[in-house]
């Protein structure tokens, strides 16, 4: 069984230029609820002066209504916004940190080896005080196929940081091509290097930007190495600050009906899906970059 | 060893509603040979009325500098366009037809069926008459991952047109997802099977279009099951007659930029094909849907 993690209200709306309401963001995650999607990262309890669009993260998180079924998510980078999503009541918490020192310490301002200890205290603090069963943590690890500070990134140690995360007692871990540089057979091998390095018992997850085009080959890749949660934002909102004219994440309704086509159920509305790409595209006033929200699902015009 | 097939200056062109000058289809198509590219399709042979942008065709064909170890192709659809391909010297023919009823009526006005005997009685002919070892002849068989008015397509019927496609002499047998809904799955079975119905005795191609952003997973499936050759097209030249809000073929830099990434090597020159696509959008004045050519290929920014 495969998940589908919607990155699109954080990743996505965290790297578009428009600033949405509250109560726009908060319509917007009951929308993608609605299609069935069972994963959502709703927001990033980060600083706000860095990311300003994230800023009323409580106020979001508070604000939505919540739909059976659905896990909820926020995103956190270090203690004080892990303080913040515990406080806030947030059942699925996900870290992230950059596996390279360059990317790392422009983005956290540390090393990643700092924010990998910090990640595991925190995880280790919370199960003396006996809350560690109150949430789910994931574990992102940032430029894991690429940096683009320092270049090809060492998968040895990318691995490593697998290994350890789940040693840690991370719940699920995530292989991010921040950048959108990987490749299939890259995709590949990192998948089942991280499954053999984890003996199995923890799900690997894969997190694709469509930067060059090869975010859907890499899920396929990714999949047939066995790879089951894949990260997607609807439209494929959000961008990449590292090349101004390219597009973001993976598109969800891309992902939905590439899987679907090949049998992998998802669960979701492809047309429900659709729909709300078009109304979060209204709203951040760009054309977004999936493709099959132009398109359309494959429905034949008839022999007429 | 793999082979790319440029279609830009036919599949592309032939689907933009401008219409470029015959110089400027001449300058294409010698800025496309001189990035490293072997293999050019550079015209079609068809009524010019139904296909308006490529009535230049013969002058187009006498037009280009050759330039040393690239194959150029012109596309015929009948009798009619494979007599003006034999009187231009085209040392490449490529022939095709839609393998389901209503999509070859409506396209080339006769059943599949009858498209396909007159392709080999053409071979036979030619065969006849000592003149076929004058040109080199593949079949690319349209629609064959679905069909814009029939739907999901019987896998049976594609298998069986390419088995007799490789016992009627064609060098080469592409299979083409005109309309862009093919899943990588799916990709592999089909080329698996051609492979299959063929004793592996002729190269297997695929033509896949990015209209649902499946097409560079399909490519990795198919290079994965056997697959040989890749039609693409520089920038995602074209479009989709059956989507107007969509892109058309897979992206020549964007494959290659893939295909290089995983090792294969493409013997193209990405920055200077890059730099064909930015040119030849020029031309058709809009914003073409490669990716790479927006991103650029994985250049790091260096830690300072």
């Amino acid at each position: 069984m495969i998940a589908i993690q919607e990155v699109g209200p954080r990743d996505g709306l965290q790297n578009e230029p428009v600033r949405l309401s509250t109560a726009e963001k908060i319509a917007f995650i009951e929308r993608l609820a609605a299609t069935g999607l069972r994963r959502i990262e709703a927001v990033s309890f980060v600083h706000p002066e860095r990311v300003p669009q994230m800023a009323d993260a409580e106020a979001v998180w508070a604000g939505f209504r919540r739909a059976s079924g659905v896990t909820y998510a926020g995103l956190v980078l270090n203690r004080r916004g892990f303080e913040r999503a515990r406080t806030a009541g947030v059942e699925e918490i996900h870290f992230a940190f950059g596996v390279t020192e360059t990317f790392n310490r422009k983005n956290q301002g540390a090393a990643p080896e700092a924010s990998f200890r910090q990640f595991a205290a925190l995880l280790e603090e919370a199960e003396a005080a006996g809350a560690r069963g109150r949430f789910r943590a994931t574990l992102t690890l940032s430029v894991a196929f690429g940096c683009p500070y320092e270049g090809p990134v060492d998968e040895g140690r990318v691995v490593d940081f697998v290994r350890r995360a789940a040693e840690a007692g991370f719940d699920e871990i995530v292989l991010a091509d921040t950048i959108g540089v990987g490749v299939p057979t890259q995709a590949a091998r990192l998948v089942r290097r991280a499954i053999e390095a984890t003996g199995g018992r923890v799900p690997i997850g894969v997190h694709f930007h469509n930067t060059r085009n090869t975010g859907l080959a890499n899920v396929y890749a990714a999949l047939e190495a066995g790879a089951t949660v894949f990260d997607a934002s609807v439209g494929g909102l959000g961008g990449c600050p590292f090349a101004p004219n390219a597009t973001g994440n993976i598109a969800t309704e891309d992902l939905v009906y590439m899987l679907e086509g090949m049998g992998v159920a998802t669960g979701v509305d492809l047309d429900a899906l659709i729909g709300v790409a078009r109304w979060i595209e209204g709203k951040v006033g760009r054309r977004l970059e999936g493709m099959v929200m132009k398109a359309g699902p494959f429905r034949p015009l008839g022999a007429g």
